[in-house]
């Protein structure tokens, strides 16, 4: 038998899905899951989305160009404009997904061995496309202590050697939900100007920001245009994540000419996710009020259960629809698979990514968790009741 | 401004997409441009695929498995068992396109530097998918003299060396149209058995059989079951390349496993695709018995107007929906330009690819073209008669 790949070897396992079957074991005996393990939004996807599959009109299902359908792209456009992100219909191409955004700007820009500087804890799959591109990940760790804020720019500094090509940021963040201030972009900024470094930005949660608090994109960063690359996606936007329609942006012509040619490989985006895309663009500006009010709400109730948990701490962040917490336990590995396979309180029980998927740097993370708040507030309220239950109960935990 | 990586530079440009820019200017100009350039079928997609779109019932997209949806690869087994090829849901992985399971098994099997051979002429993407893995393709060339047939076996022994870790073959063919037959299949499996190889095939226009012969899958080798990796795709065999849903199939578990890590990371392939192509799986064969007639006139008039022109040779392959033919003309890049840029008869022209992008070995197919029969059969009678007129007139024409 042919043997597998080094790649094949190195690539990590999803953090989130190495529960599932437990989380399957435990739905057989019964037991109510609350899943509080995924980045999946319950909200409704907008009726134009959907409509627009109702009523479409075409007979055969043709590719599209490989950077996307023009008129999406020339809407998308408009879309940005609306959040004063000024681009034209050429600086986009439309993926399957943040995911392949993430994957033709890894390829693009950086050589197997080059290393990019991420801040950690970081979404998990950023290990899965590095690991896939023989790339470096640099992780410099932002402290709970301190809300998980940008670190000062003296810890990107001690990590950067001539192999650093990128540094790449998730704002708000995917699984903090911090909100990185213009301030710390400034900073970002004046790193990237300073070693001439990608500044790879994911913006997914644009929309997600709380407390009065708005969205500074990487994009408006000045003299730095040539540096900075965006990758978007509509799937958290618009509660729509199984559309798989992300985009790459940049104002860099020569990225941009040589991720059409990874984007040519792979021939077109999904066309029927681009339609429905398209017909998102029309999503009234209600739309967002009201899911960002629903977001609020249950971001208060997680945080503020989970605050007055013994031993417990949680940031309280202003962006995305995630937090990670501290836990009194020993390992959230452990404690995350206990509360499935062992645990329920009125037959119910909880399910959480342990933190340490997030991390690169080993051991990082180990008594951190992060919770999605994607259900309504009395489940949620429910699910906070039985993590408390569970602590108290858990044999692991480290005080009482 | 940061430097873009190595493997960007080396990815090549599509072949077919070098051309349309001078399409477009033929086209501006008024002139007619008969498209035999692109696997576009121009057939209806089956109206079960659209009608799935028209009485959608989801309020939610939501991601599917990263295997792609349960339902899904269950019907998928029975398409599958339909044609004598007999796997289980599991050893699927639901794929964007063909193109990324090609991307999932390059990836799962071979490290940066293996050897893959390929005869060629081949697809030109699969430079695209190598290059990005940094593997190197060994072409052996399979000659027009001989219908493209496969090469003898020892022409493959030839190229093997110990970096030697796969075989990938298209079949029916693209660029060619040749079917490989049972017979240079079980040559394949000997190779692949004595040397412990991967053997990877695309076979996305199964369906597509002329003059009685029917398709032999390489699942149905024996004793390579481990070896044995399948490349499918909805794409060609509904008309409906826009959807971008193929798969990734094997029995080798370590590679599925494997396989389903690269799969997590991009988290799921596209949900809206996976509905009608679910939906496309109880298409009546009616569908498929008009098709294959519609195409067979279409080959049939492609061929014998081709074989009537002087000096041009073209096989009479019995799959897919493409020919190469050799033309009597000093360079085909030089040629297909010429006739978008500068002829035109009764204002109409004629778009095909040059087939040097079909071979990685330099100058190999500087006189032959891909020519696409996804038009109707008039308009390919008239294609034909501009290219009859076009070698007449073209300045660098070899032979008169």
């Amino acid at each position: 038998m042919p043997k597998i790949s080094q790649k094949g070897h190195n690539m990590p396992e999803s953090p989130i899905r190495k529960l599932a079957p437990f989380a399957e074991k435990a739905k057989e005996k019964g037991v109510r899951v609350f899943h509080l393990n995924i980045g999946q939004p319950d909200l409704e996807t907008p009726e134009s989305m959907i409509d627009a599959m109702h009523n479409l009109e075409i007979r055969v299902i043709e590719y599209s160009h490989s950077a996307g359908i023009i008129s999406y792209r020339r809407k998308l456009c408009e879309y940005y404009a609306k959040h004063d992100i000024h681009i034209r219909p050429e600086e986009i191409i439309v993926t399957a997904g943040a995911s392949e955004a993430i994957l033709f700007t890894v390829q693009t820009c950086l050589n197997p061995g080059d290393e990019i500087i991420i801040p950690e804890p970081f979404y998990a799959n950023y290990n899965g496309f590095t690991t896939s591109a023989g790339v470096q990940v640099k992780p410099i760790i932002s402290r709970i202590e301190e809300d998980f804020a940008l670190p000062p720019i003296s810890e990107f500094e001690k990590v950067i050697t001539p192999a650093t090509k990128a540094i790449l940021v998730c704002n708000p963040n995917n699984p903090t939900g911090y909100l990185y201030s213009r301030d710390e972009l400034e900073v970002l900024r004046e790193i990237v100007k300073k070693y001439d470094l990608y500044l790879i930005a994911d913006e997914v949660y644009r929309e997600f920001c709380y407390d009065g608090r708005t969205h500074f994109s990487v994009m408006n960063l000045k003299e730095i245009e040539d540096n900075v690359i965006l990758i978007d996606s509509v799937s958290k936007r618009y509660s729509a994540c199984g559309i798989r329609i992300g985009s790459m942006i940049s104002r860099n012509k020569e990225v941009m000419k040589t991720a059409l040619k990874f984007a040519q490989a792979r021939l077109s985006p999904p066309s029927l996710g681009q339609f429905a895309a398209e017909a998102a663009m029309d999503t009234p500006d209600s739309y967002f009020e009201k899911m960002i009010n629903v977001y609020k709400k249950r971001r208060d109730t997680v945080v503020r259960e989970l605050n007055k948990m013994e031993g417990v701490i949680c940031p309280n962040p202003s962006g995305a629809f995630y937090v990670t917490a501290r836990l009194p336990v020993d390992d959230t590995d452990n404690f995350c698979q206990w509360l499935l396979e062992e645990f329920s309180y009125d037959n119910q029980t909880v399910m959480m990514a342990p933190a340490t998927g997030f991390y690169s740097t080993p051991g990082a993370g180990i008594d951190e968790v992060r919770i999605s708040y994607v259900l309504n507030v009395e489940n949620l309220k429910t699910a906070m009741i039985c993590l408390e239950e569970a602590l108290k109960a858990y044999p692991g935990r480290t005080q009482m």
